[in-house]
């Protein structure tokens, strides 16, 4: 695009520019950033992150300006373009998985391939027998075959027993033969399954002959052809496509895609776990029926750790621009030369400091349910070997934790926005795509209402075994909190959670073990249904979160491990107040709980908001440094009010002025005629794309 | 698009299909849907939405279909040739502008006519004196100029004060000199602006020459030619364009706008209220300064007023697919048959039926604003003369009724997104646009933070005169309750709300009061600084429209009046125990509020979640027939969810299949070629388009 010369390229922004501002605001804190970023994300990944960068910022198609302009399908081929290019950079470079991963992060525009990189692979991985992953992985690594995942249909997603695909077992073709009885048994949402994929691990009905009839024997993974490998074009036995628009990821061609009759050989059933007999049919049983559960716990851990690197990005771009903007003069000195700071007001800090104290609440909690997750895969080498009990306790915690982290990202992002006020909602934030895209995450992965249910009949059962027999064997530290308050129950407590931070962690673990308490007697004791309980289930899965968020938060910045001692005593300070503004903030937001648990006295609670205030006031010279420490490069914030440099309004002007293809053009206002563009002749011509 | 004739077509959806089920779901109710949806809308309203809608459809141009699909410059073309359209049938129609207006709400995207029938035209009518206005107005009303209204800066907002751009007076050319000095003072925001008009309404400050220097005299009106009329391009001295893509709003052009000493006449200074003597130089004040507050109020009530339908919107969609939908069977009855509607969890109830029910409140306290408008408007036929007094009441209640319904509303929209689980991610929702576009409520015409000042500081003001003087004149209903709880304050009365429907509204209204002492003490007593009551603040202003909102729904539906006497007595009864469900679920949110300022019992508060639980029941069976009343045309949901018939799964195949413009190419996905388009060789060519 031509550079327009005008008179607007001598301007300069009013003064005092945000360049300057920005620039006092990294002077106000000593922070050392460097130090604080490697505890955060480590040297390993910071070092990958510069290498991949330095690639991609050399490619003009990983170009971000302009792609909001673009139309569906156009974002569609853009993307389909951006993953071969970056395919063709992994063998250039010679990129493992993790550079591979840091340059979609970077590119941060989900590409139409990712399904076959992730899901797809991991599912042949875990589910193929040796002979079957011999075969496919290759080809599968070579992308000489694009695969994709498809479960979910248009009838039926979280409760994949009800999925309605059909598997038939033909025993004398010694095929199987899927099918699609109705509408809603149509495959939908599987990415990269819509324009791109040419297989798939479709998930059906396994359906066995039995007594002359065909009996289902629940949900199987098959390995099926959708796609000719020349035209790229479906038998006529798959209909399949892309379902069309969405909130967010647009690059990503989610499919529909229904069998009529469709023959796939007996290989295609993936058999490591379960298997038919070609010969007999007759069908093996999983040995273990909950090695699934092992892929979804670490989906969640990932989801987790991702949810405090999103968050941190609003974050980013919220304190930033929001310590440059200036907005009114102060009340109560309404004759200073300045306005304020928009940052300078509780209102605006209220909303932004607790979620920067969030960043690390996650990031701590992230980090342990990881390293939970990699302790409880070392207990040997293979998923199915993993100890039920550890497992079981895993995943409802995960499960937990899942709920709550992507609902406070994604509420948190949206925090941001509007806390930024006009600007807010324009393009340079850099949340808009990020926005509609994180949307996806309170749903994929078990619903965050739904899968609270797991983490109270987790906490329920355990509950009961406690107040059976206190003292059986080594208890897990969930256990010992429902110990501590069986015995301190007619206490009442009071934790000081004004004087004490560790008062603050027992005061969240009582809390949540009275409200654990109270769900066993209404389900144990008073038998209440299942249903009528789910709203307090909710409430004891938040309580049990966020009990987890603070104690993990707490342990962390208390502990002195070598991680932590690497800190400068004045940041361990700084990560020390963020504890108590995550944790008392959270408590003022549920102080009713805490109240009627008995966990903290009504007195103490009422001085929570001036705590807060108080904390808010401590933190907020740090703010800018804080945010730079999560080292969230510009290209990946693609926001005008969150650069690095501050250059707000400058980046504002330039990329309306510059970078917008609707002026390059001159319109007809007139309404009597047709016609669009001035001196076009193309009435009509709009209607053509309707 | 051709109709791809395959094995699809034949298939039917899982039973029952959703129109079975809400055939049913509308026999398990027996509210007369007709006369309900008179007493909200009126019949004069629906009898204008039918004349229009049948207009509209006939168009292709407003098809809504595929225009998701569209590049954002076609979203401005389409948008342009709609605007075009409605004029035209305006013309052919004879529309009067609520005709005019109602086609605008249906086609439901915004057009980049609309500042110049909404802001500019209520400009030129409210701010030019009779001799400006005989000029301007009937070019306006023709159409002959298009105009836009330039307030908002890239650095000022809210604060109208700071605004930067200069108008000089010239004494000796007799002429204005627009001047922007910097980057910030580039206009921005400004809807029409961008492409569109060739006039514009811009604010600057007033400059005049004073001890031989400039003194600025605050922000002044002036109308201005920003293009030219035959070649559309602007002169020299202005440069104006498209700000680029946002959140939503894809169609509207709004501008960013700079002046380079531009000269505009004398005559350009719109001077209804103040003026400029050309000859003497003498500015003359505005008698009245508060008379923009008039405009700004006019503008809030309408805000309420949309808040509702759009909540209704989102809530129709939502209660109709999640009605339909099934998912999981019931834990403690695993062997029904069926699965259970989603409806029925209550931890779906819970999110859906208090907004269903929130929608009616924001209903009955629209009504209520505009009412109080329009009585003081007739107070006197020109604003002008508006009573002071009532003005600053109205003023400080629209402001938190706006704050709140626009965060209820724009909540809401999220909330019941994401209650619809995986569908609720896709573009059959119908609510991707009106969440994106709607998303701008809770900032513009006053972020709903700020903005919760005034309603403090309002509030204050009369506490303070309450709390010196009980008995002086008669009292306004917020006084009155300053003096109920000024009165009873060491009582504690624990209203009964559990039992009876106006001590629901006296606890809602003693705990307004408690939390507007508390403000009044921190600030006249304790001197606290402004900044650091803000938070409070905003809790008190929430508390106090929370009052009003219970207050005016318990007022309508209780009333013996015309109105809602015209409705069966089973109607009101459901209405009754919407007014309970949307009080009670409030007043368990705030719980500790309630509790702290006296007005509930804890042991009450304990047993509200009970008690929401049991009118969510009472409810549930009437839910379809309630958001049937609301009347939304399906034209204007455009939701496969939600569509009247209940054919969810066969629209969203439909469209999936049928009308989605990438479902015609054929890709190439081997990274090896850059081939998009197999067969086309057109690598390389989507980079022209960054």
């Amino acid at each position: 695009m031509s550079y327009p010369s005008d008179f607007s390229t001598r301007l300069k922004p009013a003064a005092p520019d945000g360049a300057t501002v920005i620039a006092k605001e990294r002077e106000r804190s000593n922070i050392n950033i460097t130090q604080l970023s490697e505890h955060l994300m480590g040297s390993e990944y910071l070092e990958r992150q510069r290498k991949v960068l330095a690639i991609l910022s050399q490619e003009k198609i990983f170009s971000k300006s302009t792609q909001a302009n673009l139309s569906r399908p156009d974002r569609y081929k853009l993307g389909l373009a951006r993953g071969k290019r970056m395919r063709q950079l992994q063998d250039k470079h010679s990129w493992d998985d993790d550079d591979f991963l840091m340059a979609e992060y970077l590119v941060d525009d989900i590409q139409p391939y990712h399904l076959h990189i992730s899901l797809f692979t991991a599912a042949v991985r875990e589910q193929a027998s040796d002979e079957q992953r011999a075969y496919w992985i290759p080809k599968i690594a070579a992308w000489e075959i694009i695969g994709a995942y498809a479960q979910t249909e248009l009838g039926h997603g979280s409760d994949v027993r009800g999925i309605e695909t059909e598997a038939r077992w033909d025993p004398t073709a010694k095929e199987f033969v899927l099918h699609s009885p109705t509408i809603t048994a149509s495959k939908w949402w599987n990415g990269t399954l819509g324009r791109t994929a040419n297989y798939a691990v479709v998930i059906a009905q396994l359906m066995l002959l039995e007594d002359g009839g065909y009996k289902p024997y629940g949900p199987h993974p098959f390995i099926v052809q959708i796609r000719d490998l020349k035209t790229h074009r479906p038998p006529q036995s798959i209909v399949v496509g892309d379902i069309g628009p969405k909130y967010g990821y647009a690059p990503m061609d989610n499919a529909y895609c229904l069998f009529n009759q469709h023959r796939i050989p007996h290989s295609a059933m993936l058999s490591r776990h379960s298997r038919i007999d070609p010969q007999t049919g007759v069908y093996t049983k999983p040995k273990n029926p909950s090695s699934v559960y092992g892929q979804l716990t670490r989906g969640r851990s990932v989801i987790v750790m991702n949810a405090r690197l999103v968050l941190a990005r609003a974050v980013t771009v919220a304190v930033r621009y929001l310590s440059i903007r200036r907005q009114f003069h102060d009340q109560d000195n309404p004759t200073q030369p300045l306005e304020t700071s928009v940052l300078d007001y509780t209102t605006v800090q209220i909303r932004i400091l607790p979620l920067l104290a969030t960043t690390f609440a996650l990031h701590y909690s992230g980090a342990y349910v990881r390293q939970l997750y990699e302790r409880t895969r070392k207990n040997d080498t293979t998923i199915d070997a993993v100890d039920e009990a550890s497992l079981s306790e895993l995943h409802s915690t995960s499960a937990g934790l899942k709920s709550l982290a992507t609902t406070l990202a994604a509420d948190g992002i949206e925090v941001c926005r509007r806390s930024m006020g006009g600007h807010g909602f324009g393009g340079g934030t850099g949340l808009v795509q990020l926005n509609a895209d994180y949307l996806s995450k309170p749903t994929v992965e078990g619903d965050n209402w739904m899968i609270t249910q797991q983490v109270a009949r987790y906490l329920i059962k355990k509950f009961k075994e406690r107040a059976h027999s206190l003292n059986s064997h080594a208890l897990s530290q969930t256990e010992e909190h429902f110990k501590i308050y069986i015995y301190g129950q007619s206490q009442e407590p009071k934790f000081d959670v004004l004087k004490r931070d560790q008062a603050i962690v027992d005061a969240f673990n009582w809390r949540m073990a009275c409200i654990a308490c109270r769900a066993y007697d209404a389900r144990e004791i008073e038998k209440r249904s299942w249903n009528s309980l789910l709203i307090d289930f909710h409430k004891l899965s938040r309580a049990y979160s966020q009990a987890m968020l603070v104690s993990n938060f707490y342990t962390a910045t208390a502990d002195n491990s070598d991680d932590m001692a690497a800190l400068d005593a004045s940041t361990r300070a700084v990560l020390l107040d963020l504890f108590r503004l995550f944790a008392l903030y959270t408590m003022d937001s549920e102080a009713r709980e805490f109240q009627n648990s008995g966990a903290v006295s009504s007195e103490d609670l009422d001085k929570l908001p001036a705590k807060v205030l108080e904390l808010m006031e401590r933190i907020r010279p740090h703010a800018v440094r804080l945010v730079d420490a999560w080292a969230i490069p510009d290209y990946l914030l693609d926001s005008a009010l969150g650069r690095y440099d501050g250059k707000v309004y400058e980046d504002l002007f330039y990329r309306a002025h510059m970078m917008n293809p609707l002026n390059r053009l001159i319109f007809n206002p007139d309404y009597q005629t047709d016609e669009i563009v001035m001196g076009s002749g193309d009435a009509g011509q709009i209607l053509a794309k309707l």
